[in-house]
């Protein structure tokens, strides 16, 4: 298997979170957006949307969008419910990550971080933070009551949530309201073979 | 089986469509988001995000993320297939809908048909139209080389893009330009069971 992405990225990092847990191996390829690799033809025919990361299987088959590219690896296990209640929870909270969540703590990090806040930029990224807030309150309000999204244990649901909210500091989200959503960092960067955002 | 819901959204259409199609009894509960019924502390209680669609379970739980409901409904049926890699196709094609069309076509459509175009969004308005476009050229080469998304067959990663691209031109889109996304919208307009969205 081959993933084709960038370790900066969140999305991507959901990927390489999986694989390390699950022992897959895999061969990385370095795509960086900053510089357009991704509006490339050789890219745009492996996923016509341009974006990162996408997962080219052994017979040469594409796959793209994180969450349902960490569902398709996670089949099987444990980490991908196939229970018919619990396997719609775990899109419910996929959903609502790339909804309600990815495009306010994801874009405002990625605005600060990786473009340096440039002028221009700087009315998005203050408009980001109200989204961002409401996504990270309905998460505190699960976990207060929760240890994980889904069934009580670690699932997909977790990682593709865990990705960009470990670092919404970064995005400008000050997390020191959120116990819970603290707690539940830590539970999930001590799981044996968890590694961390490069 | 209870759906919250607004029939005029694309997101509730879809729900509205796949119950259709299955024959599944259900009581609809109209939440009128213009009037802020989802605000509400008792609607909170079914969705903390706030988001129509809900999904009321006979036992008294909830899905929300009209694409998690429509494949929990679908669940077991050719509507959303087991196999491995087209399952994970449904879910790349429902992500891609989410992030990539649905916040330009259908915020568009909802600022100029519902809201009236107000003077203070009509910006807004504006930016969402090279988005939009560029979901529709997607879907549009997609579509010229298949019959339907996944599998070549209707599967609930068509429901949750016929849902708003049929209505596209309500929020500015030109779908002459777009021959395989005519054809494909009246492929599934002529199903068995097919209804109209209100």
């Amino acid at each position: 298997m081959k993933v084709y992405g960038d370790t900066r990225s969140g999305n991507c990092y959901k990927t390489q979170l999986i694989m390390s847990l699950l022992d897959i191996e895999h061969e990385w390829v370095h795509i960086n957006i900053l510089k357009g690799d991704n509006l490339s033809d050789e890219f745009q025919a492996k996923n016509p949307n341009g974006k990162i990361p996408v997962l080219e299987l052994d017979d040469g088959r594409f796959i793209s969008e994180s969450n349902a590219i960490i569902n398709y690896l996670a089949a099987g296990s444990t980490y991908y419910p196939s229970d018919r209640f619990a396997h719609a929870e775990v899109l419910q909270w996929q959903f609502f990550e790339q909804y309600s969540h990815e495009p306010y703590i994801a874009v405002a990090r990625f605005i600060a971080k990786y473009l340096g806040m440039p002028a221009e930029r700087r009315d998005e990224f203050v408009s980001k933070q109200e989204g961002g807030y409401k996504a990270l309150k309905v998460m505190e309000q699960h976990l207060n009551k929760h240890d994980y999204f889904v069934n009580n244990r670690l699932t997909t649901a977790d990682m593709a949530l865990f990705a960009y909210t470990h670092v919404a500091d970064e995005g400008g989200f000050e997390l020191n309201q959120y116990p819970a959503i603290q707690r539940w960092i830590k539970r999930i960067q001590s799981e044996p073979k968890f590694i961390p955002m490069e």
